[in-house]
């Protein structure tokens, strides 16, 4: 097709002044219908533990006993030691987890980390509100490339052997925000035993897609906090993890884990700050659960609303750039997104031009540090809120508005494909 | 009665081996009852806001319409802008804008807190907490004494004007902990009036028991907000609250009001912390109350159940104390405390002896910065929890061990009265 061709079809796609959204990593209504349910475990007659306490009052600074039971089978720790319950947002564990490093320093830190200009590792793609996080406290962003099977060990490795500066590493884990992939054993065991200069490093091991399978082909994490004690750094990680996709995103229960140093840190500064998370809403997750098998079970149910979404997705892009050179991306066995890299220089006008014909994207360059992509080529995908057919025509305009780009920016001359 | 006849007293007390409690302002399970029926206002068929907004997902960084309009009244600001909803809890939005103050600074600061010694001012006796974040973020603190009508405006006029490291205040307002006193309108007015060296200068207005009165004979607060802003010093009052003494102490909803200046302020770093507080918990409120006239009645259940345990615990002071000059308590007309004074240097002992005897009280100078009560004097009493019968008993334990301490340091020879 020709660029005049193209634009045709593109004009035809902006008469139809669609509203279709492709850009947040939310559950659609039909994912939370699932937990629908967990709002009638609690009751004006029954809202106690399962040994009797009464969730309404003060107490219980690090969760309710059964709610560190469950969540350290979620976490894969070995003890309830290991877990402290949170409020409904793991981002504000990490975001509280940072901001007592640089008020006052983690538990083996000589100072606190505001006292002097720090760095983190930020992998590329990534989550902008591990970035955002940085941005806040000034905390220099060192951007490392990934790859198929997590951040580039070999960059990340000569990063902070030489530089006590370098205090941690965004990761999230397994079928990552954006790339839909997951680390492999050997980066795993690498980010667990490479020699840090600076002692008080931490690993941000943000596994917020920890059960979130697409299918029965699931993406298996080797433990970060058993490789990390093997290799004597039981401190470094932070294990973070919440329910906000798996019941409701907006009242979820969150949980950190990590060495019983690091959760004793956590909780000294948690004395200051709260009189403990909310008990109730523990009660009404661990009743809707029982516990892990539970909690697996029902992830299924999710994975069967947003399987075909994703395969919609991807079926398009195949259909549409498949054995062109327009485009590449990733075939996630989980998560909630697609990364999806565009010619370089064209990212940027893909989301205008995409967005002229109705559809929303997240910003080029949102998984980027300081929203700043080299390349201006990568794109998040996010299609767990969409209809499948609202997928099939965001996805069309996507592809096409690719094509446009192409040209328009002379990447290619015109598409014989397609 | 001699100290052989009081001793003797008290070891027929001992030999009960009793299990009392009067250290917890926190509520009794009768009160909790008073909110079960908010547990039922939300179910897996009917959960969205007034607006039909799905509570389960992401969204609302300050909250619910419906809970700011609650608040807004609860809070007595003027506009929903002058209102943000937090978690379970106003300690833990104190101790963020604290924690904000440290990294960043107020929206009016030159430079973040943290970048220099600052130091509070700590109206003594008061809340243990305020104190704790004080020196959980080395901030130095300064006693001021109280007076009947809040903190000894003289006192603290004075410090402000002269010292621009003096960065806040914490007050209790109404009701407040322990004294149960409240602050004058001159106290309100000289606080919102007053020069201060620092141009960023914070009243923490700590308004925790607004509502909680134990009869229709209320102390009745000046709007702060009001006044600050006629003094033109809009910027300088937060002002927090909570039902967690309310409805459930663990699952409340917290809120802070304050200058349109300083929510920007607080939510433009919520944004980086949180996807929002839960609102499902916020429906659940504003159902129960429906408005700021259905929690003022659900206040008087509260009172109905608190008013005999104050009334019992005054009269057993009267009945053992009156008339001696072995101690002063305050008479308060709400909130969770009666502050009791005994002889100088007697305060440490009291709280021992009636331990022996199995009353627990609060710490003896836990109502003072460091812990430390320079008269070891003040004796924090919380009557809500106990029943009367327990209430009688324990106040008999501790009138016991007010005399026996009298005598054994000295205050007096013996004890004619009684």
């Amino acid at each position: 097709m020709t660029l005049d061709q193209l634009q045709s079809k593109f004009e035809e796609f902006k008469a139809k002044k669609l509203a279709l959204d492709m850009s947040r990593g939310k559950p659609s209504a039909a994912q939370l219908d699932l937990s629908n349910g967990l709002l009638d475990t609690v009751s004006s007659t029954d809202y106690k533990t399962i040994t009797d306490a009464d969730t309404r009052n003060y107490g219980g600074l690090d969760g309710i006993p059964e709610a560190k039971e469950l969540f350290k089978d979620f976490l894969e720790v070995s003890t309830v030691d290991e877990v402290v319950i949170g409020g409904n947002a793991s981002l504000t564990i990490m975001h509280d987890i940072v901001s007592r490093g640089m008020t006052h320093g983690m538990c083996d830190s000589k100072q606190a980390w505001g006292k002097s200009k720090i760095k983190f590792i930020c992998p590329s793609p990534g989550y902008d509100r591990h970035f955002s996080i940085c941005q806040h406290f000034g905390i220099e962003m060192i951007p490392v490339s990934c790859t198929p099977g997590g951040p580039n060990m070999d960059e990340v490795e000569q990063l902070v052997a030489n530089d006590e500066s370098i205090k941690g590493i965004w990761i999230v884990p397994k079928y990552s925000n954006p790339t839909g992939l997951s680390c492999s054993d050997e980066v795993v065991d690498r980010l667990s035993a490479m020699k840090t200069a600076a002692n008080d490093f931490r690993v941000f091991w943000d596994n917020a897609y920890a059960v979130h399978h697409l299918s029965e082909d699931k993406d298996k994490l080797k433990n970060i906090l058993d490789t990390c004690k093997e290799a004597g750094n039981e401190n470094r990680p932070f294990i973070l993890c919440s329910t906000s996709k798996i019941t409701f995103a907006g009242a979820g229960v969150s949980a950190v884990g990590g060495s019983v140093a690091n959760m004793d840190w956590f909780k000294g500064h948690l004395f200051f700050s709260t009189i403990g998370p909310d008990k109730l809403n523990q009660v009404r997750h661990t009743r809707f659960f029982k516990n892990i098998e539970g909690l697996h079970e029902h992830m299924k149910k999710h994975a069967a609303l947003l399987k075909p979404r994703f395969d919609k997705t991807l079926a398009i892009l195949e259909q549409e750039l498949g054995g062109t050179s327009l485009a590449t991306w990733t075939k996630p066995k989980g998560g909630y997104f697609i990364s999806f890299n565009v010619s370089n220089g064209c990212a940027k006008r893909v989301v205008a031009l995409a967005a002229e014909a109705g559809v929303k994207l997240t910003g080029a360059g949102a998984t980027y540090p300081h929203k700043n992509d080299p390349n201006d080529s990568n794109i998040r995908l996010a299609p767990s809120c969409p209809t499948i057919e609202e997928i099939e025509q965001a996805m069309q305009i996507v592809c096409l508005a690719v094509k446009i780009a192409a040209i328009e920016t002379g990447v290619v001359k015109d598409l014989v494909h397609n």
